[in-house]
């Protein structure tokens, strides 16, 4: 909770003066002093920016999390919150590893319609028994750079490395007991060279593990050892929160599929189209029109979904950049159906760390269920993933059926107006 | 506030039923009556959810907007929120059309350091004396894709839409008078047509504005007139939420530049790097890193600031996909001093609609003293791009000081091992 | 004709030594004196290549063109020649501004079976009535790149530039009666400005006369009176034989459009194979094979015809790289008929210049009825790309149809297995 | 030699009214009677066309191949020739596994100007020591593409390929000795599942080779015992003559490095250039401008180089599409030298098949020493490719350094204006 207790007429005095000198500037945002309890440093840079700004800010002050573990963990300079609206979708049935049933997901966003769209798409995968998905747990990468001064050296450093790929794992392993390396691959041009690294890293998203796994090898062996030094601990060939052709085709994080067959009667009940209509929509706008973009990502929205989902659970929504480059694939099948599939090649997702032990967040994932169970690591990002998958899935199909039903709406209008105005047509 | 005010027995007994319903199913939560007061059915939905889910969601509850215009305008079927911590970084010195002097930024995230990895990144751009920013209004874009069935049709289609752009500009124009046609250009190959219309949209970030501009424009002109139907209102060229060339070479929303130069002094001390090492770290991480991975993104981290920046104000989270694919530059300049620019050539942007008009948004706009003025319709979007371009820089040198500084701490180590240590070196 | 006729006593000794001391490595290849006539200097050097390597040339010495010209303006250190073979493919029936008709098509490679295969797909155009192709000479684009200290310079540079547009086309136009200065769009972020000028050439592919123009306007006009340094005359932002996205967006030399319907008869008799199995060839090679491999090139193989046409023609070669960027379309149509396009949004050609002049690429060209007339300049490099379109659409159906028909009849062999084959199965 | 001979009446009547059953349309080209000899058929078609056209044809009858040959296996329909001046280049010294030492390159191309530009390359390399080159054969990939009804079905299939690898091998490499399946990476979503083989295939480029064994996998083994049909045997997942991301990161044919050091006076005698403007072209073009194109290729004109040395060597001159993506690095070192590099991921070669065995293109082989040794198979191509990896870093630097050179004339013509010419500057 927010509330500041003032205790005695001295600390009254001394939180007037440290927001006057954040006022003043003679103290900065991160230098108020550190044994200020959490919660009274929080008000007192409030306050301060409300009298720097003149703005009120009372919306701002109003959270119920610790502002103590926020100010911590998630948010140095706490002044407050933001507040997203969450609303919930579904039920949405699941066909998964983890989850085999109905499932209510909490989204959060500030775009209207957006989540009564993804509603109908839960409403018409629930109406034809649900939706399949396929996780694969490929990963969390990381990817240093070297200097090399030649080729010759260069490959020398790799002969090295593949040499001791046995002691890099026992190295990069021994940072926690839930990080596994499962690969490590080089690329090189010219002097420079990356070191792709691959870990499991159990129920969390694992950037941070990944990261500091790198850091223990490449500053305790590799950089010692070989004398090659690293320029940057993140080369860029890892890559993080960028559409990139690297996550797309070797995976990142999560590697998701899911799909569903959707026969005619609900595709005219429910999403008010038909299989030839969303079959065209997905043709020329989602590969055509991608394709003519230059666009990563052969899809409708999953960005929209990727971000109300992540917001709502405690994800880095910064990972929606990548998470978003995947294809969707819409097919005729026979007596005017269609099958529909998603694909999220790169998809960072954690059960824990990051923003899920946040209040509002921990609760959304107990909503879906996603409960970490330390006997078995890595279930619960799992089960996260698949109600994703199906969730996007919902997302795409929705949206797709809004273009072509207006589609519709509009051939019925023409159909209706009679051969004279076809004379005035191109 | 979410504070439900419980009139009369038969309005507690209704209550009971309508959660009840909601439990056992036979009604769906976006069927809760409309005429229950908002905030009644936001925390009947959510009392439904904490009982088909065993989970008790008072943090959820805990939100200060009006639930009536939430529900109403951001996030259907709503439960509650999500709380997202907000911080402060700055003051930073920006130098642009709209702002000339110091701002503090607020920004709200979940990933421990950003901000004062961010905070520390203003600091040095502040003792310089601040940054340089650009933006261009390059304006908003909207792709609807129509069928021929033949180059001969769709040539007569697209001498007829030249022909006639000034009534389509008149159309789309007419649908709001902050909204300004800028450009209509198709595209195509085969049956396929897109056209792209670009506007500009005052201070709204103009996606709906475009978006309705455009089915006027189509439903009432283009499809009438020529007969030609459109499969969808967006056909991913214009392309919005997607990493995109055709964005990044023409842009997009705003078009963001934003520069400083950085003595060798302020690097040291502030930065804890120089220009040698930052230098490389662009070059072998932001370059060659990028270009090895196939990633659209020639920056460090664009996306994280663009995340706690877009969700502090009330931008669309999901624009960040589109908003992150930019080109930071750090060039060597004369005495160890440094050159470093960022650009964001496919910033969407806004002062007023989407989560703007909430209130923990609301007062981070005011934070910024960015107040929409009904007189000069755009500039306030401008200082809010400005502010962001600013801020962008200052988390790229930031970030990638840290990568140097690390490398030059060991460094240091490895000066100090002496010789033998060289000779396990490759 | 490559035969050395040898004077004098003086010659032969001279020539001996000239041999000689190529061979033993005081006078280099290009330093065979200019005063030995040009066919005697190509039979000198292939003489010392052959001594030194110990290889016997008579091949290469095996040539019909004029060793001057071809040493003076297609191959210095000329040695002979590369004998590519020269087959004949049609006729194919073309309907375009330039040629209404049938024309035999001359195509240079050492690849079997892909003029068969292309003389197929001619077969089936011409049996329909012939492909309709859309040519526009949308120009030669050049981009040379400057560099400024900052955007405010840069911004300053721009400034001076849109104000001396008409300056700047006076001295481009005046390098050449046949160029046009069509367009002049600027791209910049940081210190690096790029200005991509457009032009048309009339007959000739346009890359030496672009290069010339925009030397003359960068040396004489915009480098002396900015005082902005250019960098390089081609910033890559051209861009010149790379596959790139600018290019396949706004286009570059010719932007070619090609279609056909073919009937359920046609595709059954002349091509093996039906409406539905090309497709699906379409739908999951040409445009999610290539999605999934992050290919610019949406296409079964474009390239291997340019290739063929461009060797015959005497085009550069190199300019395949970026002529091979489309997008192949399928789609059925009624009574199992399908649509077919190509599309080569980025095709540098010309009728004049590079190697057209050349004995035997002359002599294609007259094949072709590409004859340059100075009244109408242009019009034979329209009627090149017209006849290369129809060319590329005929080499799409013919591969992608040998595709489906080898699937087919892998169809018919499995259905006369039996049932117990299929529990075999997955 | 081309030279038809008439033996007899009968056979001058015969000949005379094929030549008009060609010219009436009567016979198609490719319906010449298989029994009339290649050279006698080649002279025929040629003087149908010829009478078609109304073009003589004499210098496409002027070659020296085996008609027959060239007719059956290099090219259908044969009339002829297409001349390509061949010219030679260097000595270049080179460091590999198979050459170390000066080797003559020769060229084929119509472009003035390039052959001068690369042999000025040659010389500066030759005169530092030579350039260092490796190459990794990372074989040549096919990828056949599948459909599944479902992921259900798609991962039962993956399932049956992991296990049945060994015979999959084991039927694939019987379809020849040098045959040997290096790899078998699946890639899949929604419905379509592409199979990427690799295979090393000694000194031939391979793509038939390949082609072959997956034909015979498919066919043989896949299909009948999957039930899953193969939609085409090249799904563009392979991809061949294609700018591709998954070429680029994983290679494909061969992976070639080349790289040198080049001191202040080479730089300055030779390539009339310095240290600092040969990096700033690097930067502006080879990495700025390539990023502003979206184009991949970061380099100055691998392509041009590819181009006249494929076409002199007897390679497939569409695979320079693929083969001219790579990346360029100019990085500065100590006293004004500077350190240059080249990479080719994606170079498909061959010493043996495609085009080597045509004479010209043949003897143009033995001058480069590449000579198929079966006892060694595999060498001669790789000897190929340290060639051609050296002659593509001679190119890049003499372009680069033609750049800078016109740039420094002119800021030493600035220099000398004096001061007040500044004041008209920006």
């Amino acid at each position: 909770m927010s509330k500041v207790k003032v205790a005695s007429p001295e600390a009254a005095t001394s939180r007037a003066d440290t927001v006057q000198a954040l006022v003043n500037g003679s103290m900065r945002f991160h230098e108020v002093p550190a044994e200020i309890p959490a919660a009274d440093a929080t008000s007192i840079r409030r306050e301060a920016v409300a009298k720097i700004t003149g703005t009120a800010l009372d919306a701002i002050a109003h959270f119920s999390f610790d502002a103590g573990t926020a100010a911590t963990r998630h948010c140095e300079n706490l002044i407050g919150v933001a507040q997203i609206p969450m609303g919930i979708v579904g039920p949405i049935t699941v066909h998964g590893d983890t989850i085999d049933g109905d499932v209510l997901v909490p989204m959060a966003t500030t775009e209207g319609a957006l989540l009564a769209s993804i509603n109908r798409g839960c409403a018409a995968i629930r109406l034809v028994g649900g939706a399949t998905v396929y996780v694969e747990d490929v990963g969390m990468t990381r990817a240093p750079v070297f200097r090399a001064r030649s080729q010759r050296e260069a490959r020398a450093f790799l002969k090295w490395i593949a040499e001791h790929e046995p002691q890099i794992r026992e190295v990069a392993e021994g940072t926690s007991r839930f990080l596994k390396m499962t690969g490590l691959r080089p690329y090189i041009f010219g002097t420079t060279i990356f070191l792709r690294f691959r870990f499991t890293t159990g129920d969390a998203m694992g950037m941070n593990m990944a990261t500091i796994a790198c850091d223990r090898v490449v500053r305790g062996l590799i950089e010692p050892k070989t004398g090659i030094p690293c320029v940057a601990l993140s080369g860029n060939y890892c890559v993080d929160k960028k559409a990139a052709q690297v996550n797309f085709s070797e995976g990142r994080g999560k590697r998701v599929h899911a799909e569903v067959v959707l026969d005619a009667a609900i595709l005219r009940d429910v999403l008010k189209t038909d299989s030839r209509s969303l079959v065209e929509v997905q043709y020329r706008k989602n590969l055509l029109g991608s394709i003519a973009a230059g666009a990563m990502g052969y899809n409708a929205h999953y960005a929209n979904v990727l971000s109300a989902f992540f917001i709502a659970t405690g994800q880095d929504p910064a990972h929606v950049v990548g998470g978003s480059t995947g294809v969707t694939c819409i097919e005729p099948r026979e007596n005017g159906a269609v099958y529909a599939s998603i694909f999220l090649p790169d998809l960072p997702l954690g059960a824990i760390g990051g923003g899920t032990a946040l209040g509002t967040q921990s609760e959304a994932l107990r909503i879906l269920g996603v409960v970490p169970d330390a006997d078995h690591p890595g279930q619960a990002a799992m089960r996260l993933a698949e109600i994703l998958g199906a969730a996007v899935l919902a997302g795409e199909l929705s949206l797709m059926a809004a273009f072509t039903s207006s589609d519709l709406a509009r051939a019925h209008q023409r159909l209706g107006r009679g051969a004279q105005e076809g004379d005035k047509g191109v």
